[in-house]
């Protein structure tokens, strides 16, 4: 008789749009429901498979399930990495299309690593999520659990925002710039890299502050503690201001909002293939020694 | 018999909510009647003096006056220079607040500048500017001068641009950035020093094209002549992409649009303080040699 | 009575050409007698002093005291914390001239400061050392200290070097450079930020890898946690390959040598003024917020 | 009968320790004599080939040719480039093993590009040169031209150099660096990119002027016009300083001594492939747009 599933319950997070994915997806229900386990798809995938009666939000799927399997691109792995971290539960992330710095399995590699997962072979990395609230006159009016960074930044028609860093209840500079990233060390491949930021391997605890397009020329990427209480104080004279957070959504800023980002509670668990490190996947990512 | 003034009509435009210009104005208007100099303000400067029956637009003034002075900081002189250049009037720029870049005289330097101007004495630079039109299918839409720099890049939301660049009619190369500033040697000290461009002096003819955030680590900044015909081509895969020209104007790019660059027919003179050089404006400017 | 001083007997290093010592020392050592101090001066003072038969080695000095009194730039605070750190003494250091970035007290600050110091009030960090072992075959040839960076770089007359980076005995990736730093964070803001590095607080528990002049255009700093084990491999075809510890010594390094690094057992005890935080003191040498 | 070759007299020169020479060299001097070419070989590549009688130095060998064609690397043609330029021969590049910016034909193109040349179909750039001089107390110690760059830099065991930028007679500012790099636009590309400088292309007429490591956070690079006076003063409390012109030789700077660099009376006429673009060549050694 086999082991029991690692997993009894799994849930299926995907890219709707992908036509790869009605291929896929009816095939890999088939394959668990075989070993045993409970699947559970989000409702917009459910619907353009025909198959809308089974379709859960993704917050239902996060509560439920025992483990995400992510099937898309960087986009929809940091979606589900807000909703997976509470519970949790980790995360197997796919990746379709153009390879990104957080998911490391190919579509070939779906099935062995879905085997290890349920054999309780996978290898897991945690990754640190920061908390991002916006408040002002010091009630929170949002707050979200990002991944990769925080950004706030100007919008589309302003000449540039004026905004005062303090950390630990300590002024530290203010900036002239486009925006300011604050990213966890994984997202300094990400957007931060982009704005000129280090690198920062995800066993570091800290946390990446790096200015994009400062007009003071010594404004430099700065590497801080990760229990480091950071908050960003939005200056009167910036025209229009919002904060992006993951990449993903926009929130006008007003005069007086703060935003204040300190390491989440929880972490996010990864899985990852067992016989890269780090550096091989940043290696084949970045094409690293090649020129 | 003193002799006659080298300008016979000097227009006056100015950042008109500034307090100062009340006292500034109503003077300086009788010290340039008083030495036979017709003057011509701008009708918003005018409506703010309670002399609305004065008021032109900047295309009147610029039409017809010889010399243009230019009260206010970067953004007004950027605004008046597309006027004054296609006349071939030269500016007299005298900075009010915080010392930009291109404004050299400070308020204490207003008399003695225009004494120097008037007596033609004043020492003079012409200035570069580019020629920005946006194209669709062949036909210009709309095209503008800009002495700093013309800007594709991504609206608020979007997550980036992708975008070919043509020179010459031969392909260059493909950035995936937030955006890509083209601009003149005057320009180099503005928005592309942000972005991490070099300083190029105003006497080198040459057009530098500096990306923004660019997700390609290689993408350096490019010095190309200045008889260069650039053309920025906007992928298909792009979310929202605006055109910023001389940081004044964000106008959306639709699919198929396509952003031509060249040197304008026309130069912009601009009268600078006769004792400073290029290298010693920049000093002060950029703080050197300080740290 | 006085409460007994928190330090019976104080070492004192200085930097011995200076001349504002001739004024400064004889007074400190009243001082310090007056308190019921033992000192201790390095030979060079001594003997520039005129007073040889005090002088004692720096080793001796270390050895002996319960306190380092640094008198100095950061080359002689560096020397002096190769020598306190194995002994677990704790250095108060005094600026002598240019603002470096770790000696904080200035001169007029030394007798509040020594007073704070022996009334057991003084403010004190804890800075990470790096080891740098210089191996060959598996033996270690050199090892020494490093408060700031050690440094694998090409010689004057050569055109670069090739060298392979393995952290925790994995390969990250090949180098064709000028050189390659490896920084604490106190050493961040030293020659790793001429390099382009980040700053990195030095509470964060980390290693900074930065490249001098990188030939390949992706070649971005490093930030690793202080537990890796970070070996430099010299690749054959390097000409001429040298290694600097903390600035001060050039050794010449063979085919087939290995630097290895890691963060050492001892910790730096380092005396620092009590209002001021981090940021603070960068904010004054970096002259942030002023353009 | 076929027309008489455009050049009639075409000098080797080669980085004679290539074993794959052996094969090459003997065949090309048949394939020449057969077209009725006289050669010219250098003394270093006749000795390794057992035809020491052929040899001359290359400075005959520059003095009799009507064309330079060049077996190597960039270090090779750099070397023949200071020949040539004085007589106003073409050069031929061939480059062997490692791709460089300046060598852009393969061996697999030698007899096509050489057909094409004999027949006068030779696509040819001019490149600008700058003549380094070092002067002291005005007087003319040594003077060179280079293609790529003349840097200043600090030797192996040195921490820093600090010298003057001089343009026109006027100070610009003051350097506390690494080294500091002056390049041609054809120079942009080795060096001065490793130092973060621009790409300028060839035809703007511009000197660049790029910081090694400089300790002042706004360093930038600068582009200056090609007919500047640029000089070069070394700081007194410099420890040990050189002079290195395109990366062959380093001579050591004393205190007072002044690097005057001007762009040179001759050019450089270099035979380039005729189908390729100076931004298709640069496509393929940045490999830009993979990414």
């Amino acid at each position: 008789m086999p082991p029991l599933p690692q997993y009894k319950t799994i849930g299926i997070l995907s890219r709707p749009r992908r036509t790869i994915l009605a291929e896929v997806v009816p095939q890999l229900l088939n394959w668990l429901r075989e070993r045993g386990v409970t699947t559970l798809i989000d409702a917009e995938t459910a619907c353009w498979l025909n198959r809308s009666e089974l379709g859960k939000t993704r917050h239902q799927i996060a509560q439920q399930a025992d483990l995400l399997l992510v099937l898309g691109g960087d986009g929809t792995l940091l979606a589900a990495s807000r909703e997976a971290a509470p519970h949790g539960i980790p995360i197997l992330p796919i990746n379709l299309g153009v390879l990104g710095f957080l998911t490391s399995f190919t579509l070939e590699e779906l099935y062995p690593a879905l085997e290890d997962a349920l054999a309780g072979r996978a290898a897991m990395d945690e990754r640190v999520l920061l908390l991002a609230e916006r408040t002002h006159n010091g009630s929170i009016l949002t707050e979200q659990r990002v991944l990769n960074e925080a950004v706030v930044h100007k919008g589309t028609l302003a000449r540039m925002i004026e905004l005062e860093l303090h950390i630990d209840g300590g002024f530290v500079c203010r900036y002239r710039a486009d925006g300011l990233i604050v990213a966890t060390p994984t997202g300094s491949t990400a957007y931060s890299m982009s704005a000129g930021g280090p690198i920062v391997h995800p066993a570091v605890q800290s946390i990446l502050i790096t200015p994009i397009c400062p007009h003071t020329l010594s404004d430099r990427p700065i590497v801080v503690a990760d229990t480091s209480k950071i908050e960003l104080r939005i200056a009167e004279n910036s025209d229009s201001v919002f904060l992006t957070l993951d990449g993903q959504t926009g929130v006008p800023l007003q005069t007086g909002d703060r935003v204040r980002i300190t390491r989440a509670a929880e972490r996010l668990k990864l899985i990852h293939p067992p016989a890269k490190t780090y550096f091989e996947i940043l290696h084949d990512k970045l094409k690293w020694g090649e020129a």
